[in-house]
């Protein structure tokens, strides 16, 4: 039985073109039978978090960065071009022109594929985000976790 | 016969500092023998746009992507400082001062070094770029090209 | 004997975010018993930067680079709601709070550990930065001792 690739992703980034990037791959590396895992920390987290409000006690600090913050994979910007939200619509539109995935459908053929998605738990206690305000299925995880996985894998990421 | 070391690059950064990053470590990688390949992806892509205008057909959502996003090596900005253009200009001074080499310099050199580029099929299809506006000699491939020679790979960045 | 495994992280931003993502990954990196380098090239070498003042020759355009460039760990912004400094401030708070290490302290971890930290030579020489500017025990070094460390590595970071 020969042994699988792996593949490990790094979602730094609260960009929807570049979480966009991450997800294309991983499904593609998926669909070539790969291992494959996206770390999401720091402004990737975003990625995850549910459109809807959940009710967790917080302080008013983590309140701040929850308001602050982009509710989830919807409301993602540009990393360039963002013109105040136009540049998201603007592509949006021509994604939906060539049929291609939006980023909710990229991250549902992800956990479909069985890509696994964790979300790093440094970040969620820094930013005072629970786990209940993330999408079901991910994993919560910390640098020991990401570090097991990418040194087994050769194409490892940071995006 | 020794089998080469295979590196590869995505560049989906559109900033003049991280393309020169990228060609720096691609030709770097090639003088040491390296089989490199660069993927442009995204604003990545506007780094291959030749700068005089290729007349295409074009819908006026893929004519305006055209006119807001440089046109080609030379009109990139700067990922920080680049103060309306300023930047750009002071580090290309500093830059031929010291005698460095330019980004489309570098990018000559590294088509003489046999590094291959690739376009990215579904960067081109969404923000409308055709063949006939980018420079000579690049290849086009999609995710599928990419992971080929990534994970025959050690050295794979995303930039 | 074994061999370590090797991990290579190009910290080319000076985001005060991803400089501390690039450090904690690097010292979990060690901790995990590999061989670590980060290389510190463009925006990068700003966090190796010495805080106070060094009085070193320069020319002009190397004088204004060196002043609108952060000078060191602790003056670097956020890569997001930077907001004039506010978001470094509240990052840093909401650090404290958790008792997490502030990037000097990883910095210091990271030395303590033996992760060797290489300054771009190229970049030094662009921006005028001269050795005796960076925190102690740096090493100096180019793309080619990058890519030396990077392919004997399987986890090949750029931050």
């Amino acid at each position: 039985m020969e042994k699988k690739e792996k593949t490990t992703i790094i979602l730094f980034s609260g960009d929807l073109d570049k979480a966009m990037a991450a997800f294309i791959i991983a499904n593609g590396a998926a669909a070539y039978d790969h291992d494959v895992t996206i770390f999401f920390t720091f402004w990737g987290l975003n990625t995850l978090r549910k459109e809807e409000s959940v009710s967790v006690k917080k302080g008013w600090l983590e309140k701040m960065f929850g308001w602050m913050m982009p509710k989830g994979a919807n409301r993602l910007g540009l990393s360039k071009m963002n013109m105040s939200g136009l540049g998201p619509k603007m592509i949006k539109h021509v994604m939906k022109k060539h049929n291609a995935m939006t980023l909710p459908q990229l991250i549902e053929m992800a956990q479909e594929q069985g890509v696994k998605l964790v979300a790093c738990t440094m970040t969620m206690d820094l930013l005072g985000i629970k786990k209940e305000e993330l999408i079901d299925g991910v994993e919560l995880g910390g640098v020991a976790a990401y570090l097991g996985d990418a040194t087994e894998g050769k194409v490892n990421l940071f995006i």
